[in-house]
């Protein structure tokens, strides 16, 4: 009854470009052709651990009427609309704010809308077993995905044991690794890549950013008699922008006490590149890999096709490269250069 | 006022699909991105020869309406509709009877609509000249265009006299050559291009169709009649579909010993392919040539992107590639490979 689901939908996703664009990021895509947007599929693995009465999104402004359409049994009063990006840390303590004058006794999962889970059964078991352990203790946990290959797109937490599927204590977090340290990490067995995943209870959460965060906790306390208001708007344009510009792993993660980790091997990707989406994809015999309706491939060994939009794709003597058409917007790209997306289509 | 503009706009343009359609194939289409569609192109430079009232076009039913939009000037009732493609012959022959009828003197110049002309004030004069030898002589003229390469994608004529800008006879036409023989031609002065334009009286015309094509002449003959009533689309219905499906060049051209050429140096293309029409378009420093508005190349070498119903393409690391975008359809193919087209999209 306690439980809550907060998720994050403020992103831009400029990585995916031009699948992902301002008008409609990454999050509210059905990026890979199921049928569902990434922060529905969110949405649906969480449906096993809380009710949709007590799911929040936190997003941009003019991102709200998408949440309405894609995710409509969210309360619209639980559809929070940051006047702007402040990154994560004032993002989640208005979502532990508003929900903790809501619910005092508040326990609260925070998820980004734009990851994949493929192990949806392991991942609601995880976060339930999370959530029974933040309920009896103040305690911050992450969750720890076990690593698959030596990643070095993703940070690494350093768990004080090498144990899945219980929360144990977190020795440190690691920013990206070079290949020969994301090698050794995975030899290792206590290192786990950061989901984002956070589970707490709103008073934990508070608790933390008055002792860390107290900029950001200052702002929030003045913003909290607007809540429920008719001021509340015009009081969230004043002052959110005021919050310090900080994600919640710097402000919190990297300095409280309290930091817990549990680990699960969940099928969990960040699709934060067309590289990994490429991965969660069948490929066919020559390594192809399409989303779209009519794609023809001649002579092409390793590509990624994405043109749902396309009446009909012809692709001839490729090796390695993206293809992907959205929007009125194409991109051909070798898939070793993608990390150069940002910038081609700035 | 004796002269007639035949256009015929029948083909469907297969090779330069995607930008090319059935529905909206080249010749309705800005195809090098300078504000007008190849047929108001062809209008264009047949202005200074003919008043609009004396144009004809030729085409498909499904195309009268584009026909109409493009060229407004054109008399409706001289938008002739085939109800379906039976190849130059049927359809030569078709304006030919229509056009006599109602101006027994008609002299005519017969054109496709989908080549190109750079130079327009050549091609006028070229025209004029042929239309007087025609109005003096019974004879049928062709446009040959002095050959800039050793093309083995053209059809040759053979002229008897090594000359240009005047009216001499035609020793042979000659099909496709291989690069050798195209070699030989270039080499010969004797050789050149025949980019399918005609020009003849409308009874010289109807004479050779009686000697050399009777069967179509014969359809024609039946049809008459209905020509300006409201039975001729019926009529048409029935009898133009059980015409000999022959091109004028084997129906005609091949047999006839009235046939002449007149020589010039047009700068024509009959933009048959992706290459011809780069050809034409100024390339950048490395040899990327661009039709769209915002195209931007990152590492790309001799490739044709022609996507101008994109807002933004992104095209990193090709050589050699053509990337069109067009009507919801998307072509990514080598332009060596460019010949293949056809069964891309089939």
């Amino acid at each position: 009854m306690h439980t809550h689901v907060v998720i994050m939908a403020g992103g831009i996703g400029s990585r995916l470009w031009p699948l992902s664009t301002p008008d409609v990021p990454k999050q509210f895509i059905d990026v890979l052709g199921v049928g569902r947007t990434l922060i529905q599929l969110t949405a649906d693995r969480f449906a096993p651990v809380c009710r949709p009465q007590n799911f929040w999104v936190v997003t941009g402004e003019r991102y709200v009427s998408l949440v309405r359409e894609q995710l409509p049994d969210i309360p619209a009063d639980q559809i929070l609309a940051e006047p702007e990006g402040r990154n994560t840390a004032p993002c989640i303590a208005y979502a532990a704010w508003k929900i903790q004058q809501k619910d005092p006794e508040a326990n609260i999962v925070v998820t980004p809308a734009d990851a994949l889970v493929l192990k949806t059964f392991a991942f609601a078991d995880t976060i339930k077993k999370a959530l029974t352990f933040t309920e009896v203790y103040d305690a911050v946990v992450t969750v720890g995905i076990t690593p698959s290959r030596p990643e070095t797109g993703y940070g690494y937490i350093h768990a004080a044991e090498a144990v899945q599927g219980k929360v144990v204590k977190v020795s440190e977090f690691k920013e990206k690794p070079d290949l020969p340290t994301a090698e050794a990490y995975l030899a290792d067995g206590h290192y786990f890549w950061n989901a984002g995943i956070f589970v707490w209870k709103a008073s934990t959460i508070m608790e933390e950013m008055r002792t860390y965060a107290p900029q950001i906790a200052g702002v929030m306390d003045r913003l909290a008699p607007s809540f429920g208001t008719e001021g509340e708007t015009a009081a969230l344009k004043e002052l959110f922008p005021t919050c310090e510009k900080v994600s919640i792993d710097y402000a919190v993660m990297e300095k409280s006490d309290l930091i817990h980790v549990i680990a699960a091997d969940l099928g969990w990707s960040d699709l934060g590149s067309w590289g990994s989406i490429k991965e969660h994809l069948e490929p066919d015999a020559d390594g192809n890999t399409v989303v779209g309706g009519d794609v023809r491939l001649f002579g092409c060994k390793d590509c990624f096709v994405h043109a749902a939009e396309e009446k009909t794709v012809v692709v001839e003597g490729l090796e390695g490269y993206i293809v992907a058409e959205s929007n009125g917007r194409l991109l051909v790209c070798r898939l070793s250069e993608e990390q150069r997306i940002k910038e081609f289509s700035a």
